[in-house]
Parts: C-alpha cells; sequence; structure tokens
C-alpha cells in the first residue's frame, strides 16, 4: 500500500464544506472527491483532509492523503479523478509520501486569506468572492489590534460554541491587512485554528475598525476565554484557505 | 423631461446578453433593469444602452441612457434601483446629461478585457472568468499579430455570419496583450466592435500564437472581408467590457 498527498483547489459555494459528516448526507467536497476517485479506480477509497472547512469557504491548496496499492502514475490519476470531478473542484498534484505522513496531524501551518471591498455600491464583479462594506473601516487600528492575536493563545473565546475539540489552544504566527485601491486583504497564518475562528477574528477586527469595540475587550476575551458579548462572524464567501504547510 | 446617463456593472453568467430582443423571452440584463425600475418608479421605462453584449459577457461599466421627470436625486435612485435588481447587476452611477445625447451614438471608444490563464490542470478558482489553456502560446507572435488589427479595416471577416449591420467598417485604437504570472489579459480599444467581433479576434490570436496560422491569413481576411476557414471564437465568460467613452 502506497500513501499519496494530493493537493486540492475548490470553490465552496455549492459545498457544505469539506468533510464528510457522520450520518448526514451533505455535499461536500470530501464527497465529490471520493466519488470521483471510486469512479477512476473502481474502489472505496478514504480521503484524509489537512482539517475542515466552513461551508462556502473555498480553497486554493487544500491537502488531503490516501491509501492505494496502483501502478498508475500520479500525474494519470490527477487527469483521472479530475475528468470525473465537478469544474468548481480540481486535484492540481499528488505525490508519493512516507506510510507513517497524516496530512491532518502533521500540519505545520495553514494560511487563511480574508478579502474584502470598500465601495458606495456594491460591485456584482466582485461579490461572489468578497465582503463588502460601506465605510472604510480605520485600517491603522485593525493593524494594531491584529498584534494582540500573535503567539500562542486559548482562542476559546473565538469559536464557534457549537464546535467539541480537546484544546482551544492555538499559535497564530503572522496576521497582515493589506490595502490596495479600495480592497482590503487580511492573510492568517497559524499552526491550527478553530470552528468558524477565522471569520470570528476578522469580524472581531471589523469592531475594532468600526469603533465599535476597543482593544482591551480583545485581550480580555483571550484572557478569560469568555466571549464578553456577541460577536460578528463574517460571510464565508471571502474566505480562502491559501495554503497548508508541513 | 431629463434624460439621465446610468453606468451599469453586472456579471453576465446567467443572462442572454444585455439587449431585449423583439419577439423573445430570454433573460436579459436590459428587462432586469427595466423591471426594477418599473418597482421603483411605478412607470414603464426604457433603457438605451451603449451597445449589445453577447450572452455571457461580463460589464464593469456598460452605460445607459433614459428619460425620465423626476426630482429624485440620482443617488437616491440608484440605491432604489439597486434595491430591485438581482446580486449580479448594480448600478454604480447616474448623472443628468443633455437631452439630446445618445447613449450608443455619441460612443467615442469601448474597451474590452479578455482574460486567459496558462496552467498544466483547470484551476477553480479561476475558472469563473477566464479561459484555460494548456499550453503557453507564442506572446511575442500574437502581440506581432495584434498590431495588424490596429487602425480602420472592414471586420466583416470577424464577424458571426448572422449579424446584419450597415456597415462592417471599426476602428481599432490599441490592442495590448499582457503577461503575468502565467495570466495573460488581451484589452482591445475601439470606437465600436461588430457581433463576436472582440472573441473571434482572440480566438485568431490564439491561432497565430499556437502557429496554426499565419499572420498572411489575418492580412488577406481583413483586405478581402472573407473568412477563409473556420475561425474559432473563444467562449464569453472571460470577456470583460470594462468602459465606454463618450
Amino acid at each position: 500500500m502506497k500513501r499519496y498527498l494530493m493537493t486540492i483547489e475548490y470553490v465552496g459555494t455549492n459545498y457544505e464544506g469539506f468533510q464528510l459528516q457522520k450520518g448526514k448526507t451533505l455535499k461536500t467536497v470530501q464527497g465529490q472527491i471520493e466519488m470521483a476517485m471510486q469512479q477512476m479506480f473502481l474502489q472505496n477509497i478514504k480521503v484524509f483532509a489537512s482539517g475542515r472547512l466552513d461551508a462556502g469557504v473555498h480553497a486554493k491548496e487544500l491537502k488531503a492523503h490516501f491509501d492505494l496499492e496502483t501502478n498508475i502514475l500520479p500525474e494519470r490519476m490527477i487527469t483521472g479523478i479530475n475528468h470525473f470531478l465537478p469544474s468548481d473542484i480540481a486535484v492540481q498534484e499528488i505525490t508519493e509520501v512516507e506510510n507513517n505522513f497524516h496530512a491532518r496531524y502533521d500540519v505545520k501551518q495553514k494560511t487563511y486569506e480574508y478579502k474584502l471591498y470598500v465601495s458606495k455600491y456594491k460591485h456584482p464583479l466582485l461579490e461572489d468572492k468578497q465582503m463588502y462594506l460601506y465605510e472604510m473601516p480605520n485600517i491603522e487600528k485593525m493593524k494594531q489590534a491584529g498584534k494582540l492575536f500573535l503567539g500562542t493563545h486559548d482562542f476559546k473565546a473565538f469559536m464557534n460554541k457549537n464546535s467539541k475539540v480537546k484544546s482551544t489552544v492555538r499559535t497564530i504566527n503572522s496576521l497582515e491587512i493589506e490595502i490596495k485601491n479600495n480592497q482590503i486583504t487580511i492573510t492568517i497564518c497559524g499552526n491550527g485554528f478553530l470552528y468558524n475562528m477565522v471569520r470570528i477574528i476578522v469580524g472581531t477586527l471589523l469592531e475594532i475598525g468600526y469603533n465599535n469595540m476597543q482593544q482591551d475587550e480583545i485581550v480580555n476575551m483571550l484572557n478569560t476565554g469568555i466571549r464578553s458579548r456577541a460577536k460578528k462572524i463574517v460571510e464565508p464567501k471571502a474566505l480562502t484557505l491559501l495554503k497548508v504547510e508541513y
């Protein structure tokens, strides 16, 4: 049996996230990939992803591993699997890895990107993958507040309440906010992210940028783990998993 | 009666082009706008666009004029009309113009942009508004061939055969081909374009770039007006009307 690592790009708009969920019959990216592999290899192959993705979120380079006994070259596997996939999902790379490699447990760093644009009126050409803002937030304040998230913290206050995980401690390595032609890009790198965490952080930064919250409150939430009041969670369509590093 | 000029941005994917067609019940952008204006102003208002757009083509700044007796400020008109429009169409600007101004007849220049990307595998995140190429064409040859279209020519050979127009003479002011990170952008400015003309020119340039055609053939088609053989017409999804100038 050989173990392979695959890189998957997809538009999340039409899917209930990446991962198949027990007892649920949701349309997921994992489901589409396993179906395509079933058609390609004529056997059931289970795919282990680098992690979950919220419904509607996109991925530029999601990683997943699978086991298969085959002599087919990776390049031909890609062409074959893509042939059976819908046009909003495509495998970009497949490489053989060590048998003890795990796409989820061996993750060193993940990078997410959140895109926003500021305009008097909505722009249909940007709307599908960017969040619309009517007023320019205070970017300087957002950058200052962004620094508070750097390092290792208990992010319990920045997680969907319904999530069940052993540890809510994560490390954020960088958080950058760039602005260009009224388009804002927030890029976050970390060793892992809790359910909805990126979208809650972006929502919190916007609260800061619009003067609806003070930096103290972020410090407080990071220290106590208590979500002091309902925090904005921004929409998933503007979020893309850019890359996963091992 | 006042005459107004409006700027419209839209994603063409779900529409059969801009213009309403006599006796046909197609879903057009014009139809959507006139419906929204009917709901906003409670009267039938006819909209005159800067020109037709093929089905599936997008517009960043399409122009259209309409006549209306009203005291509502343009800014409030925009908000009102947009409220009744689907999310893939939005008015960006409305300004009052002279009563003899005509959105179509007064056009001085139109700019179109065609986007392509080169990659071993299709990229879902680019697929919705770019054309996919497996191999890099010869950009230098395409640039050389592009120069042949500059100036005033009879573009009869570069038009959909079913089109009925008085004159097939048009002037192209510039044609630029830029390449960046395996993404190719072709920008064409001219005083007007025939039905399918931009898409046939881009298709012809690709034939040159892939060595399927020689420059002589372009010269020949421009001189004789005879389309010597079936020319590729590239897909509409990668074409955007960038701006219309008066």
